[in-house]
């Protein structure tokens, strides 16, 4: 499916996460679900300069490469529904482009070391962007949600259906 | 600065994004200042399937690639503020990898586009995900924003400074 496409956009990551998460099975299925376990992501050094005034900052958003998502499907089981969904309507890593995005709580920083809790990612992700949550930009509180609305799963934690 | 890192990632566009705005200067610096003004995303074909379901949810992420963004910049001024900033503490485009985030609010899918507004993205944008808006995942009202909650600036709209 992927050949068929006209150009590749590349990245270098700028660093790695690190996570006591090893494996999909047990690890929450969303940062706001993942609780006071800390991570540590290690920003490769010549970005260090870049962590200037992250403190103060109490959300970051996280864009990481979802190494080790299982191949993409356009429909998926969620595992909050047991209904086949379209994948862009839910957050599976099984996803075309394998992107993650989080919304971690920065605890401190360590010259170029983050230390945050509420992740929902495993250890060894290639870390891509970080953005500072911004409450003005970010914060919909009211925005309707579809079919999860009307959800009938109950699971805060992952198992092995989305990644190898 | 890029050529040192380990391995790239490689990633394919799954459709393109549409809008009037062509050039920075004048175009909403964050999706949530982007108004009624409407945008189209056309998605690949061959990912139209996973577009399923989306109706009915208000709001989506898009994660794209900020073409014209200028070169990476670890220190960059940001609209908001005459202060010098780490990159990484701002949503300037000008970053090492330059990824775009922005949280729109979908008005209708018309086979395998969908209509979008309050958007903060130029024209002919590449699209690399799209993933559901959800509160309980995503909204954190009074998350503290460090250098951002003593802003000087009032500007909604972007200039040439961070695009070529």
């Amino acid at each position: 499916m992927r050949d068929n496409l006209p150009s590749s956009i590349c990245l270098d990551p700028i660093g790695m996460i690190h996570t006591p998460f090893q494996q999909a099975s047990g690890t929450p299925i969303q940062s706001a679900m993942g609780g006071e376990i800390e991570a540590t992501i290690e920003i490769n050094a010549e970005y260090a300069a870049g962590l200037r005034d992250l403190e103060g900052i109490e959300r970051l958003w996280l864009i990481y490469f979802l190494h080790r998502a299982a191949e993409p499907n356009l429909l998926v089981r969620p595992y909050l529904d047991p209904t086949e969904r379209g994948v862009f309507a839910t957050r599976a890593p099984s996803r075309p482009n394998q992107l993650g995005l989080s919304c971690v709580r920065l605890l401190r920083v360590e010259q170029n070391r983050l230390i945050v809790s509420e992740i929902d990612i495993l250890d060894q992700t290639p870390l891509l962007d970080i953005k500072p949550y911004v409450p003005d930009f970010d914060s919909f509180p009211t925005s309707r949600t579809g079919w999860y609305e009307g959800r009938t799963g109950q699971s805060a934690v992952a198992d092995q259906r989305f990644t190898v």
